[in-house]
């Protein structure tokens, strides 16, 4: 008898926020559903991270998750580009910790070291990757594509001890 | 008669989020409350952003305030430092936008100018005035003076035409 963790992933964005459910059975993979929750750009900062925050924890509510997987954002030299993304970076953590969920972090590159086998990878392979794995996962955005692909990074590390530090990072 | 606005302004900081909630009675201010939130640093990061939540949350029950006003996060050179301050600042937000209370933005400079009277005012400056504004004013930090000087902006600007502009801002 195994038993099934469910796994939610999150790519965190102010304009799309990418999230992947799969479940883990054993050494298997088993997609769930996939998807992108939007925010308005006409709408004002505040109202923005609302809609961010309660479309994720819709998902979480419909899917379940026990455990979930943020990816560490790329923080590039645009330091208001960083800002946005933190702020939605920052309701991406919440939602899940605060329907006690642990939150695990993966950087980039661990996220297409797991999937790929190289730190390198572009988007594409990533995504193709993401469907050997899980011949049945469908997903209508990279964002969506990405988030599953944190969710699998976090299936393969989840049971390492390798985890625990990258959930130190950040 | 004259109508009461509560306001409640916040200096979001992962670390320690401040503050501050004043009543507008026509033209004058008066104090009602300041602290400060704290994160425990030993804690993920995940769980930091859950206390932030649960202690400004519990403010905006306490006070019950009309309307909010958060100060925009200085961008400095530190990316790292600007994703973790964005982090706080994306919950700083979130929380009274929930509540439905309107939320204003102000940079430092324009809360250092409507408190001090410039641009480049020194903290122990802002401290001064504001007791020197609201003579039974108490804080007992730093952030939380910031978080009262927020308000008081918020107070000067709520029914100008400058207010629409300063909440483009961000």
């Amino acid at each position: 008898m195994s038993s099934v963790t469910r796994i939610v992933g999150i790519d965190p964005g102010l304009r799309r926020t990418g999230w992947g459910v799969i479940d883990t059975v054993g050494n298997s993979l088993r997609f769930v559903a996939s998807g992108s929750v939007t925010s308005d750009g006409d709408d004002d900062l505040a109202r923005r991270l609302v809609a961010i925050h309660d479309g994720l924890d819709a998902v979480l509510h419909e899917y379940r998750p026990d455990e979930a997987a943020v990816e560490q954002t790329f923080v590039n030299k645009d330091a208001g580009a960083t800002l946005k993304l933190g702020q939605a970076r920052g309701i991406a953590l919440l939602v899940p910790a605060r329907r006690g969920l642990p939150v695990a972090e993966y950087a980039p590159n661990a996220v297409k070291k797991a999937i790929v086998g190289a730190g390198h990878a572009e988007k594409q392979q990533i995504r193709l990757m993401v469907t050997v794995l899980m011949p049945k996962a469908t997903f209508n955005s990279d964002d969506a594509a990405d988030a599953l692909a944190i969710a699998v990074t976090h299936a393969h590390h989840r049971n390492s001890p390798g985890a625990r530090l990258a959930r130190q990072i950040g």
